[in-house]
């Protein structure tokens, strides 16, 4: 892998006006490249690193889940990223330079490696291979949040180049904080201004609407169910949110680990046979361990296909136009029913139910 | 111009956690295209629906600049979206659905046709003309503020396809909305924070920061300062600000509209040779009428140029990872001054000053 031009320690700023935490992550005193990414990029003639037989090429691993024995082939790996956006050595040294806050760049940055094989794409795992990545974003969301810097883990998936995928070996990133990123905050917040004036959580009572709705449904599962959300900013986002109110995403167990697999395979089979492959992202969004009532956060996953180039009006303004109503785009996803192998008791295109 | 598939009424929808506001702006009742974009699309073999000659191809015009005479020619023109977002006539409507809230999309969408030179550059207009678009954006400003319906008018730029431009002859959007939009609501706030702290503005006291520490200047001149923000979130993001305390955009007024012009032509020329004719967005930041403290505020100019692709973590988290410290993407664009024509006295890259 040829080196990164990374030579200056990562650095966390905040906006003063925003209050909003960026990481400043270049190379300082170099020419500056804006073309280059913090994400996993090697020349696309190099040997792919995440294929067996390029153990080598990436820092040694956290988490291995393999065949049993010494040399048993590997399934899922989880190793450091080789370019981290943030390091993981360290205090966070706050400090200030007049109106400005900033503090080093400490955190970690590690890469999920979700299968051996070169060319699968994640809508055709195994539900129990899924549910294998699932637990390995577990482990290592718990095992980061042994170390008290941590104020938030982030686990995102980037699928294809447009999404940020520079490398095509399916792989997911998972990033720990030591501030909670702003719209994480504006969550908390939210959720927070609803329990103080109905004392009950937003997510359990958006659940119960939607359910009852109908229109916005696009799957679900005995413990999960996946909505087109009411204020969708992009075409065909989706939210997986667990039936039962439960705030943090790392108390994930079975048998939710595989009805999680289960709609998480289901939604990407439906975006693929929808909208023919597109690029996605999906975040799992999950309380900060910190926050003053973290119990009162519902944990979910978001969704985001990549269909549309987001234009000065949203960067500037935070105000969105969505073509697709989100009723169109959750029925879209569910008429595939008729097409899809769907679990009986699982028809959501049914005409009773909507 | 093939007719646009929008059949149905747009609405605007609250997100009730985040409090942010999206125009879901769809067919009712046709088949979801996620592809589509509420710009300005033509098929591109259709005769460019901007130049000389096709104006019966867009609605009657709302302003006209022209040569004197009754069939002058036309320098800018700004007619109504033959598509738009939002629908200029009747009330809000708003209402409740359980827990969510809408209204319906009213506002204006605005085209601002800024040359009848189908090929030209906003980076190569002249200062007089670059000016008369502005004060195109001025004008239209005012008289939409009139509407007591509109919260808050954004100007903004879309240049290049890349950038959300489906046009390639220049032009620039105008938007007014019964809302406050995210993005400005929460500048509000900070601005307030720090006006309730310390009695003053925030920006008088950046700018005050910026010019005396230097590194993150880009240019200036008499009544105009542009600046790489401390807390960038993208490569090569620069402020335009007014040195002097203004809240709103729409109070600009010679000579600050050719000092204006002159310093938004530079900045565009010096993105045009740093970074090969990049796609860029701009944005207009005003003050909203309605806000509590409107004079608080401090109008400004945000320029984005859209260099790499914004990836799952930075739409799940709203946090950013800049890879271009805006220390060195200032510096980059300052040392273009060398092959530059710029004015004597505007020189920043001398070694006096850095």
């Amino acid at each position: 892998m040829t080196p990164h031009p990374t030579t200056h320690e990562p650095e966390l700023r905040k906006d003063p006006i925003l209050g909003r935490w960026v990481i400043i992550a270049g190379g300082r005193g170099q020419r500056p490249n804006p073309f280059r990414r913090y994400t996993t990029a090697v020349p696309s003639a190099a040997p792919c690193p995440f294929c067996p037989g390029q153990e080598a090429e990436t820092p040694r691993e956290v988490l291995r889940y393999a065949e049993p024995g010494p040399d048993g082939a590997w399934r899922v790996r989880v190793v450091p990223n080789l370019y981290p956006a943030l390091r993981i050595e360290g205090r966070d040294d706050k400090r200030g330079e007049g109106l400005y806050d900033m503090m080093r760049g400490i955190g970690a940055h590690e890469v999920v490696i979700e299968t051996p094989r070169h060319d699968e794409d994640p809508a055709s795992y195994t539900r129990d291979h899924m549910a294998e990545v699932l637990t390995a974003f577990r482990e290592r969301t718990l095992d980061l949040l042994k170390d008290s810097r941590f104020q938030s883990i982030l686990v995102f998936k980037n699928h294809g180049p447009a999404a940020g995928a520079s490398l095509q070996h399916a792989h997911s990133q998972i990033i720990a904080l030591p501030v909670t990123p702003a719209r994480i905050e504006s969550e908390i917040k939210g959720v927070e201004r609803y329990f103080d004036f109905r004392g009950r959580c937003i997510y359990c009572d958006i659940l119960k609407q939607e359910l009852h709705d109908g229109r916005r449904l696009v799957a679900e599962n005995a413990d999960f169910v996946a909505l087109a959300p009411f204020a969708s900013r992009f075409p065909f986002e989706v939210s997986i949110l667990p039936r039962a109110h439960e705030p943090f995403f790392q108390t994930l167990a079975p048998p939710l680990t595989s009805t999680l697999a289960e709609i998480l395979i289901d939604v990407l089979r439906r975006y693929k046979l929808a909208l023919k492959d597109p690029p996605y992202n999906y975040v799992i969004h999950s309380a900060p361990p910190g926050a003053q009532h973290p119990e009162r956060y519902h944990w979910q996953v978001e969704l985001l296909p990549k269909l549309t180039e987001v234009a000065g009006f949203e960067w500037g303004s935070g105000f969105f136009i969505n073509p697709t109503p989100p009723e169109e785009a959750a029925r879209a996803l569910r008429e595939l029913d008729r097409v899809m192998d769907v679990p009986e008791g699982h028809l959501l295109a049914s005409p009773d139910r909507i």
